[in-house]
């Protein structure tokens, strides 16, 4: 696993965002395998239900994020988690995204792990998981968002001593 | 208004999509105007909420559509709906997309209208709203869509006796 036991100060290599690896995170969506099932006289291939949307009380939304671009490498100064609801990111056009993610570890994120998504790559941030602010490395920084709509409060934050690079 | 008393025999003309010609049949979910608010210490902003996700008893899920393209003219022949929740559909990659859709009449399609959408813009279509099947006229034809997920039925469909044709 990338990142156990490294000290903050040291770079932290970034993986491929691959199902399997992501999946104590979030779930990725994409076009993978066969199709569930065909629709349309056959002219579709529906690739279902490839992410768990899992919001509290409000409702879930759909938004639009617009987002300056991030470089390599990148300085990771704050995690932050959402109490009410997954968030899934869905890339418009050829974004290359970097998702840092971390587990819990008694109210605070542990050691984080890197991950870069490929464009056309959308990903879902499972519930009250520790993750760094969207970081797009390319394209125009634009992701449609599915997630908790509501009025409480849906926003945790960790700051860290020491930032963490990730190359 | 498009495509009214026209008899189903004539070319129907389609409309650019906006969010007011659309609001009769859903939302539609693009960067307009400015942002709700800044997040991430400004560097990104959220244009919140901009689909009203209407979903029954079952899950909100999040699948993948891959479809074949259509082109123009396009020979509708059927149109459906789906009563157990909305349907919005979020172009990856540089699709173009017609979409017809109608208000219902008795149980039954009534004068279809047809827009289509920029690449980079979302749509969603609200529940029980009578509308063609997925049509992507450029790009890869894949696309993220969030709708309802689970085991009930949820399609309705009517086949027009003569073919309407969109220009």
């Amino acid at each position: 696993m990338v990142g156990l036991e490294r000290p903050l100060s040291q770079m932290l290599g970034s993986e491929p965002l691959t199902a399997d690896a992501f999946a104590p995170f979030g779930d990725v969506i994409e076009e993978r395998g066969e199709p569930s099932w065909l629709i349309n006289d056959g002219r579709c291939g529906r690739f279902h239900d490839r992410a768990r949307v899992d919001v509290a009380d409000g409702r879930t939304g759909i938004s639009l994020f617009a987002s300056a671009l991030a470089s390599l490498p990148y300085r990771l100064v704050m995690m932050e988690r959402h109490p009410l609801g997954s968030q899934a990111f869905l890339p418009i056009g050829d974004a290359r995204t970097l998702i840092a993610v971390a587990p819990d570890t008694g109210g605070e994120p542990g050691p984080p792990r890197a991950f870069i998504a490929a464009p056309g790559v959308g990903f879902n941030i499972h519930r009250n998981v520790w993750h760094g602010v969207l970081a797009p490395l390319s394209g125009g920084g634009r992701y449609f968002v599915v997630d908790y709509v509501g009025e409480r409060a849906n926003l945790e934050t960790h700051s860290f001593a020491e930032p963490l690079l990730i190359g």
